[in-house]
């Protein structure tokens, strides 16, 4: 009874999501300040009426503001239910192994980018990271690439491209194959490429609502780029499901795309932690790779990625580590609130 | 730079969704009236620390919820953003064309099917419709599908097939076939086919809160079958999309299963209304297929279906009407308040 893409699917593993409040969550990167205000106001105040409604399938509202926060126009807008559905919709509308070759990514990286070739059939090259585990994209820009994608700051390392790099990497890229820069951290302290999307028409940048705004049980992600792109993303969803984005995720995505004054606020705090928080590793003798994210990957001098994982689990703290060769000595600790960091820092003083 | 997928692509066309609210919308089979209002308290008294962590990704509380509300296990559950999402990733995982023939369906029915076959190359067979519009099961039941698919009662005709009928059926029908009952409208007047999901292991009940549960713009929607098939759809969620439904679509989706009074008299109003009206319909000579949804499709003696689409929507009303050979001179009319039908039997009046 079961389909042949069925038979061939391997899911992704999200981070572990206990429904009790007993652990300090450091293992998903969520963001420990709670949304916008405006985002609490907009529910609360919300008319039922809207809801025995469909909601506006084009989003209409919320691109525009999207549009004005990030300097694009509205047609060069998509939306979708998380960014992770965002990005399903681009590897089913621009990646296509039969006519390019494999997709380029990095050895390490976002993990369903490998359930997305999985899923839609997309053959892939894995490129290893450079030295100190950065991204350098010259091996990306060689032909015979379907497209590229990677995430800027890179997870599970933490580490940006420079934008210059980026730059001069969209210069040399066959201009029919598509690179995708995944922004999910950007906002942590990396540098966006959203300004080049009008000089590259292959270049699409992806965002989300869940990490520097606070919003991850919303469920909202988007997509810029040139228009052309975007209306593709359109039809592809269109023939997916007319109605991705519920109406309460459009209004409250517009509520906080337009509160920028509170989430730098937040963001600057996460940041603040993260420093803080890194050095205290640093001066203990851990490995703390240079995170431009709400998150470090770092090890430590004398136990495994799985150790540590394991006992800061038994001392109520959630942490993220990865059984993949190359990676599996790291673990990565989301920045939470300074008391959760603290927690975390005595934990990990007491074990090792 | 476009894949061969989306190139192959052609798009649902969903009813028009004016964003003024000057028309009386009667074309997309909105509930006239607003979700329960324990819907309203629980989003008005939302914690916002729920949003700013991840959803739960296995909807635990929610599927309990209504298992025990239709007599099902939680292990026979699945939920997804809209129905919509739902049927996608049942025809994503079910209906193989290459194992099994095509997909069977009828000529006359919710037109998202074709476009799921064409995103998932799946081959279809479109069976007739018997007199009177009606399905007639028997030429379904025949060797070589992979699958049948329905909509109980049938859209947009408005006739249900008996459950009678669709239990003779699943007697006969291969059990290496699956059966999907696509019950969007069943709770304005059809039988429902759970109760006979243990006893077959091929059958899937696919509901939505969008029509008898005023929530349209919330985005939710379940499937009730055997849990083997349940978790097949949970291992393609997980392979598109860890967390296709928000946490306020689970907390209001919570809210409005527990409220089955609200909404049985919600929905007797609805069968009133559409009674009613259809009686002022047929007295004016107008012939009224035998609706058991919150719809009626019906056709004047002396005007075909574009011009009662037009002549109404220049009179401010809102219908639906589709292009297509057999169904043409025939409209779809939501059934809205008394006062909605008041006002379109008034402007029928006056134009026909």
């Amino acid at each position: 009874m079961f389909s042949q893409r069925l038979r061939n699917l391997t899911p992704y593993v999200p981070g572990e999501q206990p429904q009790d409040r007993t652990y300090i969550k450091l293992n998903t990167n969520e963001n420990p300040y709670p949304p916008s205000p405006r985002v609490v106001d907009t529910l609360t105040n919300l008319d039922p009426e809207t809801l025995r409604r469909y909601p506006d399938p084009r989003f209409t509202l919320l691109r525009q503001r999207i549009a004005e926060r990030y300097g694009v126009t509205p047609e060069q807008v998509f939306a979708g239910n998380g960014s992770d559905e965002v990005l399903s919709f681009i590897f089913f509308a621009f990646f296509d192994s039969a006519n390019g070759g494999p997709l380029r990514f990095p050895e390490h990286t976002y993990s369903f980018y490998p359930v997305y070739c999985n899923y839609y059939g997309i053959d892939s090259e894995r490129i290893p990271l450079a030295p100190g585990y950065r991204i350098d994209l010259a091996p990306y820009a060689r032909s015979g690439s379907c497209g590229v994608i990677f995430p800027n700051p890179n997870a599970p390392t933490g580490i940006a491209v420079p934008l210059a790099d980026i730059t001069a990497f969209l210069e040399r890229y066959p201009s029919d194959g598509m690179v995708v820069v995944d922004e999910a951290y950007v906002d942590f302290g990396a540098e966006s490429a959203v300004a080049l999307i009008d000089r590259h028409p292959n270049l699409l940048v992806v965002r989300t609502l869940s990490k520097s705004m606070s919003l991850a049980g919303l469920r909202l992600g988007f997509a810029m780029g040139n228009a052309e792109l975007i209306s593709a993303l359109y039809t592809t969803k269109d023939a997916f499901n007319s109605y991705p984005l519920g109406t309460l995720a459009q209004l409250a995505g517009v509520a906080a795309i337009a509160d920028a004054a509170y989430y730098d606020a937040v963001n600057r705090a996460v940041v603040a932690t993260r420093e803080r928080f890194s050095r205290t590793l640093t001066d203990s003798g851990w490995e703390v790779l240079p995170s431009a994210a709400n998150f470090v990957f770092t090890r430590c001098p004398n136990a495994g990625g799985k150790t540590i994982y394991l006992k800061l689990k038994d001392k109520g703290i959630l942490v993220r580590h990865f059984e993949t060769p190359g990676i599996s000595d790291f673990v990565r600790i989301t920045i939470g609130t300074d008391p959760d960091m603290d927690a975390c820092a005595a934990a990990i003083a007491e074990c090792f």
